[in-house]
């Protein structure tokens, strides 16, 4: 099966295209640009959701839930906010059909029942949570105010892709008020933290943390930070925002709270998310020519037992041992499949569970009864060993542990690796062409520049660093003076 | 602070408004018929969704994600399903806003947007389902494919009540495929079980089993079982339907599949659902004139622990005590809460938490401190005792399992007290009118009959319960005879 995926090296994009439908993850629909979410993807995603909620409620955060549309008059009250997202929305106008006079079996837009005022259908809940906000807050009692919700999103875009750019996604947006600015500012570094440990730890993914420039700010905020991954084409993703929103909000909805000391003040905002887009940046970061390859904590299966038998008696001795198996490693909270269907052979689920990206597959056969042993086979280096019956509980605990490492490690070292300093605006073409990766380069700080550079090379700058360390310098592309390497990317 | 709650003798409709909204479960928005959902309602309905989906993941099924838009050309292609919701969706018809050219500050839908085919907003998502598993289903090696999906919904309601009738609301839906006409009504009576046992025993709400009459089944469904709830004020909640649709949705949809025998066939459906008109039921089964009262199974909060202090020394010596019975209490996996808060008395947070229906308080003065005990007052019975420190923790665990028990019986027993035999239409129109609750009278099975009861009473057959037996009789309203008693109620 995995013979019938495109080798990344031939075309990238296709491989990947062809790896989210044929690994069960996610299929386009009869929906301009709206995907479904396979069963499959859907469980690493709900993965991903459980240990991020858990991170958003350690640190304080509810959840909630705003309505999906936004009347028109809430959607411009902001109006940097609402320029960024007029371009591509989804708008209710109507609230009936009604049977077509001309052809009983279809219908047609009732034309007498046109909403008085339009409805946005949600790209991001600023608007409606801002004019809900008014009402919560009126004193700093009610500060901070930290909340969450888990939500779909409809974004018009006009070339989509699985996963990476939909009309239709799911994220979580976090949306908080605070007294002063500095809390909100402490706020959205701790967010940015939060997606950045998520990344890192949960999903194997490096991540470069830092600032976006002004000119690719989220429309309406003070300062966008983020979370910068590198996939295996030498291409960037964004993998997570999170935005100081300044008074912008507040002032646009009127939300102001009387302080401590009795005066009277707008409220400090920020809002904060991460995507479906993140099942992209997982599928670009470990996967194989053989297919998906999920780090241990994002598993639906971690391990899948495949039974090799001829006939119900061998198959009967094989699920004793691997009946126990299950049970054993359950026991140890390790999520395990016995794939013991007799529809498919051997080889077929072995494929199938490569291209899933299944971290460890056990196969028994008769010679392993007789020996008492199991061979347990690594998903992501592709590497086989036999283990005795007994250690082998044991042995998968300490591999699950290894492989989260491993990929991790790996996908690190790719990253650093390609990470490139330069020094003239040839070097910058030439590594950009050969290489890819993050360029890492002076900049005049000037949005011209940036923009000039974008039109000639479509790389844009990815962020400015947190530990990026003083340095003088001259702008890669005008000579400026400049005081400080950026990364530059072409990106997703 | 309950005492500003209206008494439900006096308004049970307005009782019901005043306390979603004071007891922080939800508001209106700023669209019309659209709440917010607020994180103290949302915590809640967490708690629901999180057994439901444990439950259904224990039956087999797994989740997805399906697009929030259908194409109209697929909301038609059921011809019933699409009659049911034509009358109340909402419509995209439009894909950008442009600034409006005569006031720069404003946005209007820009006409050359327009959309070739209108999409509707999800009001259910049989169709754009249906027309995915056509993709899907090839073989009997595909079936069962069981399928939930958490989501939201639109229905353009024209009267809209917080969480008993929104124009949006939240809810999961299973989508179901089977080989045979017996599976798929085995998978029906399944989840509408797994709803029941869900609704008795997490939500301590006692519900009756049955299925619908004919007018009142879902649109393209060839049969609907439901759970059906009774509220305090004697009116009827549906709480969960599951139904069978036949290979309606097949047919529609051209879903075939080739069976073991090599036989091409349409495949069976099913569909099931509950929403957040579960948190309707919740608050009317349970609560009292003081407020919310919660099965601890649902509470956010088990136990709040307020400290009664004078001075910073006796709020010092009580938290020694609190925080060691927090860890003490949270150790034994209950969810508990020190309100510690300098901004409130306690007078002021007691009434809080008793409108919120947190089940069990404890109060911590200077005298428990000397005595060795704390106070605990019970939610549901408005009782208090005594207890020493070392009993507290004991004492809570039997408490939490009795106050969810008796919050049961207690439900229990006002629903059979509130299920009453007539044999006349008079007695019919009597209890309808001074006693409420459910009617169980005879039924000529006619559609006629059940509209003309509807036009003269207000009120519907909630179900044919199953467990009905066979008694010989003649209908309430036509004399005709009759083999069963139906229940028949005014309902939400």
């Amino acid at each position: 099966m995995s013979k019938n995926l495109t080798k990344r090296s031939e075309d990238y994009s296709k491989w990947y295209n062809e790896l989210v439908v044929k690994a069960d993850l996610a299929e386009n629909s009869a929906v301009r640009g709206c995907m479904v979410i396979k069963p499959y993807g859907y469980a690493i995603w709900e993965k991903m959701q459980a240990e991020l909620d858990k991170k958003f409620k350690e640190t304080g955060h509810q959840n909630a839930y705003f309505p999906l549309f936004v009347p028109k008059s809430l959607f411009e009250a902001e109006e940097k906010n609402a320029e960024g997202f007029a371009k591509e929305c989804a708008v209710v106008t109507h609230y009936r059909l009604k049977t077509d006079p001309e052809d009983s079996s279809k219908l047609i837009v009732d034309p007498k029942a046109k909403l008085e005022e339009e409805l946005i259908v949600r790209p991001t809940s600023e608007a409606i949570i801002w004019n809900t906000y008014k009402g919560w807050i009126q004193s700093y009692r009610d500060l901070p105010l930290l909340v969450n919700q888990w939500a779909n999103v409809v974004r018009w875009e006009m070339r989509t892709r699985l996963f990476l750019r939909t009309a239709e996604f799911l994220w979580q947006e976090g949306h908080t008020a605070h007294a002063t600015r500095q809390e909100a500012i402490a706020e959205t570094e701790q967010m940015n933290n939060v997606y950045a440990d998520f990344a890192e730890q949960f999903m194997a993914i490096p991540v470069i943390r830092g600032r976006k420039t002004e000119s690719e700010r989220f429309a309406g905020a003070e300062d966008t930070y983020c979370i910068e991954a590198l996939m295996q084409d030498g291409k960037a993703l964004q993998a997570g925002t999170s935005h100081f929103l300044g008074q912008n909000f507040a002032k646009a909805f009127d939300v102001k709270f009387t302080s401590k000391e009795g005066k009277l003040d707008y409220v400090w905002a920020t809002s904060w998310g991460v995507s479906t887009r993140l099942m992209g940046a997982l599928i670009m970061t470990h996967s194989d020519d053989n297919g998906l390859v999920l780090p241990p904590n994002l598993a639906p299966i971690q391990v899948v037992i495949v039974p090799i038998y001829k006939g119900e008696e061998q198959l009967n001795q094989i699920s004793e041992v691997a009946n126990a198996l299950v049970a054993d490693l359950r026991s140890k909270g390790i999520s395990v499949k016995f794939d013991n269907r007799d529809t498919h052979r051997p080889g077929a689920k072995f494929a199938q569970y490569e291209l899933q990206g299944v971290p460890l597959r056990i196969a028994i056969g008769p010679k392993d009864l007789e020996k008492g042993t199991v061979e347990l086979a690594r998903r992501d280096t592709l590497t086989k060993q036999f283990v005795a019956k007994d250690e082998v509980v044991a042995t998968i605990e300490l591999l699950l542990v290894e492989i989260q490492e491993s990929l991790h490690q790996k996908a690190t070292q790719y990253r650093d690796e390609h990470i490139t300093e330069v020094n003239s605006f040839d070097e910058f073409k030439d590594v950009l062409e050969n290489k890819g990766g993050f360029i890492s380069a002076h900049w005049d700080g000037s949005a011209e520049t940036e923009q000039k550079i974008k039109e000639l090379t479509k790389a844009t700058i990815r962020c400015i660093p947190f530990d990026a360390k003083e340095e003088e310098g001259s702008c890669v592309y005008s000579n400026k003076p400049s005081k400080m390497r950026v990364l530059f990317a072409k990106a997703y």
